[in-house]
């Protein structure tokens, strides 16, 4: 498909850095979360060498938080997701898929305990709060679900730590990764964690002051101009080269966990209480496809698939599907993700697409097999 | 905001209609519930006409349907809508708020019953299939929920009955608004409903065979040439001018029906078991703010407000804000949806924006006052 122009409305929302976006010259967005996400502010390539040497704010307010807040917060936490909440700490952010009871992922959000009885899920791109908001009605919890006025800026890349620490103090150097702490700017207390959608090291700032929003933008400018600090976002390439997956593209609700690769994020034998555990237990070891990783020397001509990724065909029949795929720079190969049956993985240790032939990668890739 | 590209990728998914779509010359998209949904062909003013005297073939797929399927489906659907469903007849569709148990809006779907046990939410832009997913588990109901392979088809414009009798036979001529039939296309039984989001007159072909999509569409095209037949989309200035409200643009989740004037979907004295309800009974009449109509002569320069709609300040105070607002090519003024405190509408009967002076319109408007 040709280029195409984003209609403006309410309905995407506009976020607290939206003129500074603008002011930066983004040039292409995404809706994420009913919210604009900027894609492209120069060439992919070179927003991709400027992360990878440099340090980039990132407009990620379309990653919404989902509040947990009242003396069922944990309780609710835990019936989303397989995942053993029970010994998160204050201030931890653990990777956390949400299944519904049949076992299916209908988001994959970073789950952070504030207080006892307050988390937020961090969540990728489906109104989980409303699966949150039946379950407290169905079963009675006293817990409200809500979306704060948090709107999340990135910073990311090498020299993130350094600008980050010049406006928010040396604290930030202390930080490990998914831990954060409660860091004041302009006298407002913010989440402050060592994290974000890339591998190039960094740091989410939780602003959770819509007012502040420009003035913190323009702090982190002013504080790194001889960093070589720039306006970025998440990156397709980098993301593929990090093995980070994205839900809506590599997953969705019709995928399971261990169709994803994501086993070890399930506590399986933990005594909690998760609405998909009993789904997911009867389901362990049997899934009959898998995501895999794909490496091309180009980016292979394909047929579209139904919903947006391209069809993967082998002997004229559609055995599987593309569902991410990018350009590296840095290993001149067009790497992609792709969901194959097991029954062919095991069969075959390559497969060819448009005269290409690719091995099976791990994910994320074994750099080392590439070059 | 100037105008910016729209990122493909799969968690933006396409339509059957996407090859139909790209050819028939779209020039803007937005994201509607995860999927490509066309903006603009021509000129918002061309397309307008058109609308209005011919026929236009719409990719409306991202309404997406949401299927409550087995015993407990009408109490499902009756749960999560405060509007009496009991005497809804097979096929017929009634519009219905959901609301949470705090009586907030979390879409405002057409509910369509297919047989006794098996209903259709066609939903607005918001993943409300979460919210039923975790009503059943919280619950313990005996139904299934989720997301079939079902992308509607609109065709709207005063030439739709004849074109729709010329594909799916004469029998379209007798439904009556907002009922439908189960009609046969290729040997596929469709729900085709009088319905649609124009107020040109029209229906919705509920197309549930991906690969019958393109067929559908050149069948239309080919019986409609005399009928000046060409595609087109939802259009902001033609919803506005019918007075018919927007998911996400005029309301959100923060809003109550009382407040976006949906009382007449409202069964409060009903013997029905809604969830939102209770709450609802208790807050009628204690709505301090209402969505009203506006007419400038001019489109009005505005502060953007926090979340994409237009702040609207009196005595250097934000009141309200206008949360959509389109050209009307038919009248020549600029139209508005407002949301404006009570007070100040009871001291007021108009409002001045920018230079400009509007009355108060009921939604939809009334004509013969703007002219």
């Amino acid at each position: 498909m040709n280029s195409k122009l984003l209609s403006f409305n309410r309905r995407v929302r506009t976020t607290p850095y939206s003129d500074r976006v603008e002011q930066a010259g983004v040039t292409s967005y995404t809706v994420y979360n009913h919210m604009l996400l900027p894609t492209l502010f120069d060439t992919p390539e070179s927003d991709y060498w400027h992360l990878c040497q440099h340090v980039q704010v990132w407009d990620v307010s379309g990653q919404r938080q989902v509040e947990l807040n009242g003396p069922d917060a944990a309780k609710l936490a835990q019936l989303m997701t397989p995942r053993d909440l029970s010994k998160i700490e204050l201030l931890q952010g653990k990777y956390g898929p949400i299944c519904n009871a049949a076992g299916f992922i209908l988001n994959d959000p970073i789950i952070i305990k504030l207080t006892e009885d307050r988390f937020w899920l961090s969540v990728s791109d489906s109104d989980v709060k409303f699966f949150a908001q039946g379950l407290v009605q169905g079963y009675g919890l006293d817990v409200k679900v809500f979306e704060p006025d948090v709107c999340p800026l990135a910073v990311q890349g090498p020299k993130s730590e350094e600008l980050m620490a010049r406006v928010f103090g040396e604290k930030v150097r202390g930080i490990r990764f998914f831990k954060g702490e409660m860091l004041e700017f302009r006298g407002v207390e913010m989440y402050v964690a060592r994290s974000g959608w890339s591998k190039q090291g960094g740091f989410e700032i939780y602003m959770c002051d819509w007012s502040l929003g420009e003035a913190l933008w323009d702090e982190l400018f002013a504080n790194g101009e001889d960093l070589y600090v720039r306006s970025g976002c998440p990156q397709g390439n980098e993301r593929l080269e990090s093995g980070l997956l994205s839900y809506g593209n590599d997953m969705d609700e019709f995928d399971t966990p261990f169709e994803c690769g994501l086993d070890s994020y399930l506590d399986l034998d933990a005594d909690i209480e998760s609405l998909s555990l009993p789904a997911l237990k009867a389901m362990a070891g049997k899934q009959t496809r898998k995501l895999v990783g794909l490496a091309f020397d180009r980016s292979p001509h394909m047929q579209p698939s139904r919903l947006g990724g391209s069809d993967i065909e082998v002997d004229g029949e559609i055995i599987g599907e593309i569902r991410s795929q990018a350009w590296s720079f840095r290993y001149n190969k067009n790497l992609a993700i792709a969901m194959l049956p097991l029954t062919y993985l095991a069969k075959n240790d390559s497969i060819t697409i448009d005269g290409q032939t690719s091995l099976f990668h791990s994910i994320p890739f074994d750099f080392d097999q590439l070059v």
